[in-house]
């Protein structure tokens, strides 16, 4: 019997990457199951799944996710549906913790009652370590400092406590910033490339608004970040986390220059004081040799990555 | 003006408890307002605050947090509120979660909107931590293992993160098992004095059901745990968390077989398998110098503690 996948939040950003990652690496479309919110046509999904692999339900309600369980039995599960946008989880606090607090709370149930058997890679964030020595390893301290990051580091300790209480076989991941096609807005870098490719470029503005551009961050490639998703998935060692990174640190405002030389126009850039977040902390890169001893490196550089993306845009 | 103190989850167990110590130490019952979920009487606590002072709020909708903020400006907040039973959190995973991360929440925009230069103690639990080399320090690896314990954990890093970002005035404590009058059935303490004073002094059982009796674990009594409390609230750091706990671990074993001695009837001892926790730690116990660098001891024998707890289950 083929083995079903199902990707949580597979019409996502990360979730289209690593549908695309699959069938590269010889997945057949047909065991490949997607859930999606809102079901509407998906420029990439809909010419390599079948129509029936899409699921159209909301992963915050426990009925739907455990009949999902039922029907398909999945053997692996990437759960990557989640309110991701920590800018935004300032403004929807509540909403963020409990979209998910309860989507991996309905999965974890659905699995422990129909797959118990099932490998789960549970999606944490490099946001949920506090601000300390850098780079951060998988034992430095948790401290998230906005409703995001709380919300994942939840999901992570609710992983975690289903690991230890129940054995189900899970592995968690701490990405780090991950970029590239799909990517929405609310992110750092579509609002940049996206002032840029369609307002700047197109003359209907003339000048980039940015926030704070001192902070420094790991930005990892998102065909990189799968590949880590799915190796992880036959090497990780059950219950364990891992950081997924580029293990260099790069400030925004390098970010944006590098973004800005790839333009033939000029432009002045303007801090807007209210696009900063407070309690921002000001440097996170990760320490990547948990998952480097597996075998596994960031392989594509930042400015290839960031020329890819500036070119997806453009194509919008 | 008299500084109002407002404790949230105030006819609970514990409330019932600070309000007493602050009444001992001189606070008059005037400046003390309580919330409660559903008024009814209470056994100490009409006696002694105006009735006035009960405020019947929901406080997992954010509206009525907010207008009772605005109402009386508290200077000094106790959020005890809690869903607060780690057996009963394993039939109400997500109930647990949400209520208490929205009671969480709700507090801390409240404070943010109407009080940002109040001081809030926030509680967590010692089960936040993980199963670590023992005792537990503040900066021991978490790693909760029930939804009751992950709740407590996204509720401390709650108020670490509005601490850090908004530099909200927040003392956060992660107490270890506590008992005392007033605690309610669903804790292993009450349920074990229940059974032995109401049911085999009563005659209506004859021996005492009990689920794993060797996991070890740190007991205080709530007196001394209240008093660590306010304490706190004087003394604390701001942003800092302190354990409090007696700093020694007893086996579940060793307090049935007390309360087994307080007792006149000789009584076989039943192990229910379906009272065993799946993926309990063995062994729980509070390194509490941080909090003993600030004056605080624990100063109740647990002997005279069980004691005290049996008499006033008799007096029911």
């Amino acid at each position: 019997m083929k083995e079903n996948i199902l990707i949580t939040g597979g019409t996502g950003f990360v979730g289209t990457h690593l549908v695309e990652e699959l069938i590269n690496q010889g997945i057949s479309p047909e065991s490949i199951h997607v859930t999606t919110l809102n079901k509407k046509p998906h420029p990439f999904l809909d010419k390599v799944l079948p129509e029936t692999n899409f699921h159209q339900i909301n992963l915050t309600e426990p009925e739907p996710v455990l009949e999902l369980f039922s029907l398909l039995s999945p053997a692996v599960i990437y759960n990557l549906a989640s309110f991701s946008a920590p800018g935004l989880s300032l403004e929807k606090k509540s909403l963020t913790l409990s979209v998910n607090t309860n989507i991996q709370l309905n999965v974890l149930e659905a699995m422990l009652a129909h797959t118990p058997q099932a490998r789960l890679l549970s999606i944490g964030s490099g946001t949920e370590y506090a601000q300390s020595p850098h780079p951060l390893t998988e034992t430095s301290p948790i401290g998230p400092r906005n409703p995001y990051a709380v919300s994942k580091a939840t999901q992570d300790m609710l992983a975690h406590s289903y690991h230890t209480s129940y054995d189900l076989d899970i592995v968690r991941v701490r990405p780090f910033n991950h970029i590239g096609e799909f990517q929405a807005r609310g992110f750092v870098i579509p609002d940049f490339v996206y002032q840029i490719t369609q307002e700047i470029e197109k003359g209907v503005k003339d000048s980039i608004h940015v926030g704070n551009l001192d902070v420094r961050r790991d930005f990892s490639d998102v065909k990189d970040v799968v590949k880590a998703y799915v190796l992880l998935m036959s090497q990780g060692i059950s219950g364990e986390v891992y950081n997924i990174g580029s293990g260099i640190d790069i400030s925004i405002q390098e970010l944006l220059e590098k973004l800005k030389s790839f333009s033939s126009i000029d432009f002045p850039i303007i801090i807007d004081e209210d696009k900063k977040r407070s309690g921002e902390t000001d440097v996170s890169v990760a320490d990547i040799s948990k998952i480097r001893a597996l075998g596994w490196e960031p392989t594509i550089p930042i400015d290839t990555t960031l020329k890819r993306i500036v070119q997806w845009w453009r194509n919008q």
